[in-house]
């Protein structure tokens, strides 16, 4: 836990913050502070302050934190949004973790060829269930941002109709990437000069069939070769960010 | 399972292999394959090839696989060789998987100041337990050969005297490289030309201590920063292996 991330349903009153979950036991038992220590903390969707401990006992941690005048959480640049096929949900609790705590603003899951139809029907696709591995991962990667998750049933409409309706809004358009065993072509030569945004698409276990390839290929996506592995998708997702950010931090 | 792992043990006579165990039901079940159909196979430390199935029923696969004339395995360049704080138990089978799948050559599990002694208690430390999750990692990263593991009570000698003396038995200088949050240069600007050899330094959940870095920087160790977030010690492992490859795939 490396940011105690906030939320309005922990405010008491004034700029109190009342903690009874694993956030409070987490600041008693591991960082073993007291009252009047002070420790990072990050309003979710929003600032990052300092907070003072004011009281802290077997159940509860109170925190003193004014976040006004903070600055509002930025992104860092380029920003990245992920398509993932939609994993198992073991999988994906992983995959929200990671992506919270990597900074990732969109994460579209997408129901593909070899995407098990069940997978749809799992709890952890509600909201109210899969935030707290959102919130996990703003915590351990230091951000406040929580990435905007939505789910899509059908792979064409996804692609056709709703991903160049979402580009068409915005100004800039940003580069499109497909990691994939065959290609040939490196991240590294992709990048330059540094995009605002990347959008990036990663395929289901026992990968896309051809007409997914084709239609993306269509949309302008680049297949990019990660490296000489074949990794799960919980490992893809970071090695392919890890990689934007180095492709793109040479020219910062 | 991208690559049916096969050892000697699974010899039964001549060049037939029986299996009885996840990956038969792997076979069976999951790629539904039949008597007479092919798969891609590999031997533990020694080559791949394509085997013949034999036999299927319930309870045993057979296959049928000459080995001789394959080319032995080698490893992608560079050859990629970690030392990681020693993590809890769960967080090591993570590391242990995705070093195999990751084709990294040696894994040195080291104990640092922020190391939880009792970690160096697990049952998972002994070679008979760890090496199913090398196995797994090789079967999901296509690879077959095993990391070199090796467990460290003690940081000093470990870096000034066994580090330095293996690396003395070594032609070529390996490039070493610690991730910090801190370091402000890029892996991108470090890797020209093409290292034989990268030996990574991963610290602990909390980080290393001021000792322990300026032991590390004396022999040689490059500061550099992987990205704007904090990475668990799994996600760190992934991360600096994607952008080493990302680094140096330039160069190939």
């Amino acid at each position: 836990m490396n940011l105690v991330i906030l939320t309005e349903a922990d405010l008491s009153e004034g700029n109190l913050y009342r903690l009874m979950d694993s956030r409070a036991e987490h600041i008693r038992r591991i960082l073993k502070l007291k009252t009047g220590d002070k420790l990072a903390v990050g309003l979710v969707n929003g600032p990052k302050a300092t907070a003072e401990i004011m009281r802290v006992d077997e159940t509860t941690v109170e925190l003193y934190c004014d976040f006004t005048g903070g600055v509002p959480a930025t992104l860092p640049k380029p920003e990245i949004d992920i398509i993932c096929a939609l994993p198992r949900p073991q999988t994906l609790k992983k995959v929200l973790q990671t992506s919270a705590s990597m900074a990732v603003r969109r994460l579209y899951l997408v129901r593909t060829n070899r995407v098990e139809k069940s997978y749809f029907d799992s709890p952890l696709l509600e909201k109210q269930n899969y935030t707290r591995f959102l919130i996990e991962g703003l915590s351990q990667g230091g951000f406040t941002r929580l990435p905007e998750v939505s789910i899509h049933h059908r792979f064409r409409p996804f692609f056709e109709d709703n991903l160049p309706e979402t580009e068409r809004a915005q100004e800039d358009i940003p580069v499109r990437l497909c990691p994939h065993p065959e290609a040939s072509e490196h991240l590294s030569q992709s990048l330059k000069p540094l995009p605002e945004r990347v959008i990036v698409a990663i395929g289901p276990e026992g990968g896309w069939v051809p007409f997914e390839l084709e239609l993306m290929r269509k949309l302008g996506f680049q297949l990019i070769r990660m490296g000489p592995w074949i990794l799960r998708v919980e490992n893809a997702l970071v090695a392919v960010i890890a990689q934007v950010f180095t492709a793109t931090g040479q020219n910062v």
